[in-house]
């Protein structure tokens, strides 16, 4: 997991995985660029990148609260909203960061994506959808970059402790601790430090055999 | 796979697999209802599903010419012009064709989709996330409206004989059939023809018992 | 679906899928060679096919009462038991009845497998991993046999009726019903006989296209 | 991936990957206990876990050279033999190793796995359905011991470097390093440090969070 020596980007470093992220990757040794700036203007990720200086690592943490719409009542507005934080971004950081990347020799993308992609939830079918971009993506442009030296990977998480999806009257809610006991196996949340190590050593050069591969990390509610 | 007494409305039916899923929808007894209009504009779905009168089953074919762009050329127009065919129609349909289906007893959703989204090709980012989209959505959407009598699935499919995707030009260029032979353990494309069957298939009573369910077609390239 | 004038051999005919799958079969107009000999013995399956004459199906209908053993207790007896009833027939099988088939020109097996392969399940760890070992060899063997004109593939189900894993009593069980109602979105049981019309499916001219792939049904249990 | 203070068991240490364990294992700092007595005899591993001590980890890293017989050639004597070897230790080295494991708080298992169980191989069929079998074991009894403190999972490789698999010979040969460049879109085979970087991970605190999960590591060659 070491991270030395490692200039790391990390979007909406505020929210969702931000802060533990930041944290983690700090603690093994990278220096970490914090950005928290809207991601989702068409320029924004150009200017992120490029206020960011040189960097071999980026992690793309975006994030929205999920809508729980119903399927039937998900209107345009939402879908577009939500798409335009978590998928649309994805080129344009690949555009704007892995140039640089293979002029220096490589790099390392690494997208926090979300198990609702892998799995049916009810009432997420806009955050669900979106997710599913995203991991495809990584897949497609993971095989796509690899012989340039390029290793984008994904996490696909959830029941993760984060203050986005999980804040604490969410984890107080006794339905809630019992969907735990009875759809999660681990019977707890994945903490929010087991997951920014699973991300550092996703980033790190011990992990540079994976070409765009997905990693599902929610306490076994799925396994493949 | 009897369809006898089924009204289908096929969207995009001059397109991708809707020659063949109208003639083989028609075989087995189902009044096809054949939508030739474009549906990415923000209204186009609630007109085709108002002009089509009472349907039980409806196939989301939805197709464009798959960008060939490198992921680092990737432009916001490409994106969002993928994104607006493929994906973006998707909670429209639903949303103008499942009232009514719920409120007749029940209906059928079939999302004619990708297996790019079950495994990362070169020089096909945008199109595979905007299929990826596509199975996240039916799987979340899927679990959503079962209770309620809507069944929606999707075939997610490579390899398949359509013009929209493998033109003569390319079936005839022998590195294609090099390629084919390498990678597709069936050894040749599944035709137009079968495909249109588990189309049928999957629409008919008899399967019934499906909820949110990817179905990987492309002749062993992908098994699960 | 249509199974007119092809010959199917289907093992265990009197147990698990087998009552429902003779049915099912004789409907769509196949003549079914229905064998109730126990497939376990090393020479078994040789004898069963030998006996069958000429057929260009077999359905691997292969079933053993599950052991609910905990992992901790679980002994060499029950693993080899369940092991020489749902494992060990297949290579004997397909050496005897594949050689036939190839010489006449092509064939099908398929084999009726188990979801708890693609998901993880307490108290049935032996099962599992009988049934991840038939899912795996389906796969292996269907990519090999491909080019011979061989197609085998395999269901893995869970939540279908059966008198073998969900006999009356089961059924009738509240703590049963309240476990179907969370954990399976379909919200019933599926239907013998919608096994069964996927079987024939999947045995019909139709499909000629699939290859060693997996085909979970188990009412949205699992979605890939 | 810190081990300091671990007790670990790997079995076969002499083979596939138990060297490179052994070695990346003593550098992040376990106890070492490396067994290389032969796991297949039944009463194999209660003499392997009883001579070991108290340990609080178990690598089950088992290993044969994998036939490459045509499937239709398959004997019983190949298949009982790469049975006996990869699978029927896992029931015993659970029984024997697990209950030690919980009266002392807890304890890890990882299973070396094969991705040959997720993506069909011509000519290995005896050797796929085994690892199938390991990995749907893992899955089941991940979920079941999850709640008692012990963590099993499991690694699905291919084209990993180590001696048992891809010996000197293989490497060297052109058609293997075309076949290489083609399937593979790591471009290269997966390092034995990588993957036992992988392992130390998966053995470590901060990999607490897995239930009966399964890792492919095979270059991209599957990628979910």
């Amino acid at each position: 997991m070491d991270l030395q020596g490692r200039r790391v980007l990390i979007t909406q470093a505020d929210a969702f995985m931000g802060p533990a992220l930041c944290e983690v990757f700090a603690e093994q040794g990278a220096e970490v660029i914090a950005s928290t700036d809207d991601p989702s203007p068409a320029d924004a990720m150009a200017g992120i990148v490029g206020a960011a200086g040189e960097f071999d690592t980026l992690v793309a943490n975006l994030a929205i609260a999920a809508p729980t719409t119903p399927a039937l009542d998900v209107g345009d507005d939402e879908w577009r909203r939500v798409f335009a934080m978590l998928v649309d971004p994805l080129p344009r950081l690949v555009r704007a960061a892995v140039p640089g990347m293979i002029a220096r020799g490589g790099g390392r993308i690494l997208v926090i994506g979300s198990a609702s992609a892998l799995r049916g939830i009810r009432r997420a079918s806009t955050y669900s959808a979106a997710r599913g971009a995203q991991l495809a993506y990584v897949q497609a442009v993971g095989v796509e970059l690899a012989s340039q030296g390029i290793r984008i990977n994904a996490i696909a998480q959830n029941f993760v402790d984060n203050p986005t999806y999980f804040p604490p009257q969410v984890q107080h809610d006794p339905r809630f601790r019992q969907r735990l006991a009875r759809e999660v196996p681990l019977g707890r949340l994945v903490s929010a430090r087991e997951q920014a190590h699973l991300a550092a050593y996703l980033c790190s050069d011990a992990a540079d055999c994976f070409v765009g591969q997905v990693f599902p990390l929610c306490g076994g509610w799925v396994q493949r």
